[in-house]
């Protein structure tokens, strides 16, 4: 069996999708497949560096507001995550817009909260999401993985699962049942990348499902 | 029990979604809710005019290139459906621009082949919309009935429902697949307005759903 897939989570706020990467770590659909081998916060102070430190990773803060520029700031987090060897890196909340360097083309993953492209872009983020799904009166949301690329959530797409919207929802309820979702999702995106059957071509995601069972709902 | 809804009926090709309308009229979810009045063909020799004969309903051919002015068209169009006494017109492949007017805001349906606000727009019909969210490598699309505004693909949406799409997948499959689901919605979507479940509020449309059972997957 191959080493377990090197992962670096970025995030900003809570660490509540690095909770799930870790608990399907540990026993769930990652167990034996993935660790988490760094974790980069952009701030001080929020709850998912608690997380990683929990867990054993390393973690780091990064601020954007460091650095002058946007290079110099998204070269700094790019050696952390060559420190800590890391063979994917997973945007799980993380909010700050920094570029990927060529060598990690490929290798950083975001999750978003809506069916792109409908409700991507920059500005959208969180509970802004939801509100306008809402507003717009969708009937059908969901969750949707994707490589990150410079462009905001323009990146091919890994997997996009679907929920139910109703005109008489709250962004929070929506947002609930979206993370359900994106539970979902996540994990298994870094368990077909761990697995190696993620193949990019003309921009679009192929998954080889050779002896594969596709789960329900996906 | 209340009359059968009028409904008139605009196409421009092949009348598969008149076919199923008529199918759920004739004993499916719309037997004694509603009937076809009158369907309107954007041109000659179409598919669609002999289902709407083949139904007895009245069928009338308006072409765009006969009319200088939109507007002219438009009422036009109006003027058949209010000797149709129609209740409501339902889009089904049709692809002229017509401006609703005011006297029938919120008594215009259309289906749209993918989940809006995505892939929607001027252009956006038939095979180029499946193409676009296949280039796109979405993992999920699906269709979107909603109420027609002057505005292409804008108006409040009354249902969605999803479908998964595949790399793998040609044009051809994915529409049959949402074809499958488009032949749900719309029957659906019309029982909901003949029962007078549907209200507008806001530019969303909330559905009474009172005594009812949702079906499963919507």
């Amino acid at each position: 069996m191959a080493d377990p897939l090197r992962l670096g989570v970025l995030l900003s706020g809570g660490g509540r999708t690095l909770e799930n990467i870790l608990r399907e770590i540990d026993g769930g659909r990652l167990a034996g497949l993935a660790e988490v081998a760094v974790v980069i916060a952009s701030r001080h102070g929020i709850r998912g560096i608690a997380i990683g430190e929990a867990a054993g990773a390393g973690v780091h803060v990064v601020r954007r507001k460091d650095y002058e520029k946007v290079d110099a700031y998204s070269e700094a987090m790019a050696r952390l995550l060559d420190e800590a060897r890391v063979d994917l890196a997973c945007l799980a909340g993380f909010l700050s817009y920094w570029i990927v360097p060529e060598r990690y083309a490929g290798r950083v993953m975001n999750i978003h909260p809506a069916l792109l492209p409908s409700f991507g872009g920059k500005g959208m983020y969180g509970h802004h999401v939801h509100e306008a799904v809402l507003a717009r009166g969708c009937r059908v949301s969901g969750c949707t993985v994707h490589f990150v690329t410079n462009e905001y959530d323009a990146g091919p797409i890994v997997l996009q699962r679907s929920v139910p919207a109703y005109a008489e929802d709250t962004p929070e309820r929506l947002a609930a049942r979206v993370f359900t979702e994106e539970c979902e999702a996540y994990p298994e995106a870094i368990r077909l990348f761990a697995e190696g059957r993620l193949r990019l071509a003309d921009g679009i995601v192929h998954i080889d499902e050779s002896g594969y069972q596709r789960p329900e709902g996906a």
